[in-house]
Formats: structure tokens, sequence, C-alpha cells
């Protein structure tokens, strides 16, 4: 084990049990609030995907002395049926049959479960991880200027982007960086493409991965103009064409999910860049808070010269985010009545109340 | 092991491993195509979720002779941390820890993964479980009129919209209709809300209906118009009022995702409603599918007389839909050759060729 690994199994060892603030049976996600050192820390897990395919550096090399790569699917002992040591049938009916498996596992090629620890965790952290109500917003360009805007400077004056410039500038995560282009000269189109940590890193379906730009004068889509057009476009060729070509190809230009979200989950302007057959994140790819680079690249031709400062968003947010308790709650409830949608009415029956007691 | 273990377990023995039929990260669950006995057989795993609650039989009975239940989370050796048998440190930065872990697993109370067989399988059953091969593609507004257009007309003239007009009039799945708006006189806001197939119609936050639409001359949202905003948006008013009311408010105006499509699977105009809450339908929510309703509305803004028929809209497409054979395959190529971006490199060696041959 390394340093690394003995200090992180300590911290994990710490780890006092409080309660469970998720657990999502689809994604088989959970999330844990404990403490640690009477601070406290937020422990998630997420199980692994299956092992099933693998790139190896072939044994022959080329004339040229570099070695290319065999695409394997099932080979290995930890991937598919090799994999099953123990077998259990539940039941069976005509020719579909169901059971459980115990599978083979190796921390170095087929671990369990991913972890992420947050500690010491602030109450915004727990209250993002918490499972809350979710409601749909439509945010105008006043209640952006009111209730949004000093949101954002805010979290800037509270320094919470600090890691993203330790990735920028620090060299923090660089062993992870998939390709950084910067120029002293021209920080304006430099940015970095690194994994997301919801990505394993390994399996392709899954490919995840985030643009983070070294231009600053961008918190969100909010402060793109159309002249920011040309930029955006370039952009999306560029990530377009350095991907595929980072991951040997085996992933193509034209199957790739590029896009923003908003309200981002922080404010430095940054691009996610997601396998197009990847099924979903919670919510991360889903319209409400998704947004393709294609459709700002060809809504900035409409909105006029205050670009997305312009526009009325409209997007998912949940009763934990502070926004809402910030102002956005009120904005729902205004718009609602402004729509002509009727007030849910206060039936006295106890299935009624309890719900509005929640 | 039982019996049906020892038969269960030959079956999947005999599994000779042909191809990956579908492989999803999200739900990490992976479907194998494989021979049995020269028979087609389907092998689908998915992995379980984390132990971390139970019920026990309390052991203090109470004076009625019920024994109450107790609700623990994270007691016993295969919860939570407790099942940690090994864990690294993958990085760090701040606050932020990730890591891998390998959970002590166990048949009776922690295995691996559900598996479901089926032998023999049709091909029937093959094309059901199999994934095809997606694309981004932007739709311009002289690419519908080329190839999207004539191919919505032929539809139309084969009369695949039959099962919509006997909805509509007909009284077709009318015992599944939850609210029917319909005034002779007035059929362009007539309207028809039922629950789409895909729900169960119990769970209610997998809540998903649609609403379709007398109005006849609208096939998807290129027909829109800035003169339909009032339409859709006394519609989108109409909808969160009528939908919480046939639900007993269980669910609020605020917490409905009300969507169409682009491609939609039907050109007569409708619109999807689905609790916000929905994690997601493969792509049925995505960036790149779906599109909600508010934001057709504020787009209507901003495109000029012509509305949706003027925008670039960009979609995900699969190669099994009809339109990538009719000339979006060649669109896509020469997006990405106008783009700038290089072609996929003819890298000879069995990797690269297994793939262009797929």
């Amino acid at each position: 084990m390394s340093e690394a690994d003995v200090a992180f199994r300590s911290l994990v060892d710490k780890f006092r049990f409080e309660r469970v603030l998720n657990s999502n049976p689809q994604t088989k996600t959970i999330s844990l609030l404990g403490f640690i050192d009477e601070k406290s820390a937020i422990l998630t897990a997420e199980k692994t995907h299956f092992t099933f395919d693998e790139n190896k550096v072939g044994s022959q090399s080329g004339s040229d002395g570099i070695n290319t790569p065999f695409f394997y699917h099932c080979e290995n002992e930890y991937s598919c049926t090799n994999a099953m040591q123990e077998l259990r049938q539940l039941t069976s009916n005509d020719i579909y049959y169901w059971g459980l498996t115990v599978l083979k596992q190796n921390m170095d090629h087929n671990p369990t479960a991913r972890l992420n620890l947050i500690w010491p965790a602030t109450s915004v952290h727990i209250r993002k991880f918490e499972q809350q109500q979710l409601h749909l917003v439509r945010e105008t360009p006043e209640t952006y200027e009111k209730i949004v805007k000093p949101y954002i400077d805010e979290m800037y004056n509270l320094g919470r982007l600090k890691w993203v410039y330790n990735i920028l500038y620090q060299g923090a995560e660089a062993d992870r960086v998939v390709y950084r282009d910067f120029l002293e000269d021209n920080k304006r189109d430099g940015f970095v493409i690194l994994p997301d940590m919801k990505w394993d890193g390994v399996n392709l379906d899954a490919l995840y991965l985030v643009a983070i730009f070294y231009r600053d004068d961008l918190k969100s889509i909010r402060d793109l103009r159309p002249g920011d057009r040309d930029w955006l476009k370039s952009l999306n060729t560029k990530i377009r064409t350095i991907v595929p070509g980072c991951y040997n190809y085996a992933i193509r230009a034209d199957e790739l999910r590029i896009f923003v979200h908003y309200q981002p989950s922080y404010y430095h302007f940054h691009i996610h860049i997601v396998n197009i057959r990847h099924p979903g994140l919670n919510d991360g790819i889903a319209a409400g808070k998704a947004i393709l680079l294609d459709d700002v690249i060809e809504n900035l031709k409409y909105l006029g010269p205050n670009g997305y400062m312009n526009k009325t968003l409209t997007y998912v947010i949940g009763d934990n985010h502070d926004l809402w308790g910030r102002g956005l709650k009120d904005v729902v409830a205004k718009q609602l009545e402004e729509d002509g949608i009727p007030k849910t009415p206060k039936i006295v029956n106890e299935f009624t109340e309890d719900e509005d007691q929640e």
C-alpha cells in the first residue's frame, strides 16, 4: 500500500456513520453522512460497471516502433462468465431463467466500487447530496440579476473555485489530465480536458470528460454573447478532434454529447463531454439541466447583442439548492399564480395533509 | 447447491461468448449474446445495489403478540464501511478524495449481480437487447426540406397515424384516457391526455403521460410559428392545472417536466409529461432529443416569422432510424468535413478494422 492508501484507509476507518443521505438503486449509488474526528464527512460509493472489454498494447510492434493496441471482449478472468465464482438459480419459466452470482474481485482489475470522500464537508455539501424535492423554474433576466448573480458573486468571493485554479495553474490532478492547450500569451483559447470524477476512466461506454477553460470572464452561459460564437464553434471542433484521438478512435466525433449545465455546479465556464450512448447521470444529461453546445451556438444567432443575458432559462432545481431558499421558491410561486395555475387545494384528509407536511 | 442451481450452473458453464449486445454503465447492466448447445442465448447481468438497511423482527414482542420490526442502517458486516476489505486512493484535491474499494461478498447476504438467461433466444429477443450506434446530427432547414420532410409525408401517406386518430375520434384506449378536452366547434384547442405505455400507471415517481392534440396541421416542432406561442402557453397552463388534479395533488404543477421530442416517434404533434424526479428513460428526457415546452415557447420569441422552420436542430439519431439511411448519414459526414474534423485514420490493426466492420 502506498502512503496515500494508508492515509485514505485511516480516514475511512475513522468514519462514524450518522445517516444515509441518499440511495439510488438504479445507479447503485449510496451517500453516507458521518463524522471523522468530529467533523462532518460525506462518503459516496458507486458500484463499478462490469469488466468486459480491454485495450491491450499488442505484442507485435509495428515497423514504426509503435505498439498497436488490440481490443478484447470477455477474455480475462475478471470478465463475463469467467468471473462467476458462485451461481444460484432463483426461478425459471419456459425459456427464462433468473439467478444470482458472486463475481471474482480484484483491486487492480475488478474493484467493487468507486469511492468519493468529502472531508471536512460543509452544510452546502450535505444539502447537495441529500434527497430533495425538485421544481421547474423559469429564470428571467430579472430573476438572474436579482437572485442568481449575487449568489454567483458570493460563491466566487468565498473562494469556492480554488480547486479549479489548482487544476489550471498548480498542476493538481496533473496525472489525470487528458489534454492541455495553454499558451501564456493566449490564455483566452486555453483549456484542459480531464476525466470527470463520475467516470471510472476505463469503460469507454461511460466516457465522461470535462473541459475547463482558462478564460475566467465566463461564470456560466449567461455570460455568453454573439461575439463568443466563433470561440465556441472552434472549441466544438477542437473537442471533437482531440477526444477521439485520445481514445484511439474507439469513439468518433459524432458520438460525443457535448453540453453545458445550467445551473452548473461551479461558476467557472466548463463543458461536459460524454459518450452519446451514456444513458444518463441522474439529471446530468436531461433537458432542464443540460444544454447542447450546438444549441448554445445556434441560439446566439438569435438572442441579440446581450446574448444569453437576454433569455429566459427554464431548469430543474432542488429545494436543497441555495438558490431555492434565496428567492427561487418565491419566483416559482409567483409564476404559477401569474400563469393562472390554481393553488393546491387544502383538502382535509390524511393523505393530503401528510403530503403538505413533508 | 440445489438441483436447480446445478442445472443453472451447467447452462451458464456451457455459454460460449459471441458478442456484447448492450452495456449500460449507468445501471451497471450488460447483455451478452452467446451459444449454449448451438442455440442462441442472451445472458444479462446487473450489479446489485449496496446493502445498507435491514428490517429485523424485534426480539421483544408487543402485547398484541406481533413482533415489531426494527430498522437498522449500516450495521451488519456486509454493509457500508464494514464491508470494505481493501481501499485504494486514486487522487485527492483539497477536501475531496477519490478511491476504489473491494467489498466483502456473500451469496446469501451480498451477491455481486443478478442474472437473467434467455435460452433458446430468437432473433426477436436479440434485436430487442441489441444496442444501435448513435450519432449527433445538425439538421439545418435545408436538411429538413430535403430529407426529413419527404420522410414525414411518406409516413403520413402510409397511414402510420391511424392509431392516433383511433384515440382521438374512435374511442380507442378510452378506458386509459386521463383527460379529454374536445369541442366539435373548437377542434384547435382540443387534446387528450393518457398514460404513456412506458408507465406502470401506479408509481407516481415514474409518472409518464402524453398529451395528443386534435390540431392536425402540426407534424412536429418544425411547424411551430410565433403565432402558436399563445396556444402553447395556454396548453402549458392547462397541463399543469389538470395533471395535479388528476392525481390528487400528490404531484404539483412545478414538479412536471413537460417536453417534446425531436425527432418524435410519430409525426402528429404531442407533448410528454413526466414526473420531474423520473431519472430518465433511455434517451427520452436527454438534451439532444427532449426539448422543454418552456424553451419552445421562449425560442419562438426570437426565431422570426418562420419560427422553428428557421432553426438548426441538433439531435441524437440511431443508425437503425430510417432517416439515417435516407441521408442523415451523409449529412453527418459532410458536416464533420466542413467543421474541419479530421477523418478517422485508417490505422491498420485488428482493433480499428474490427470497429469498421461492425
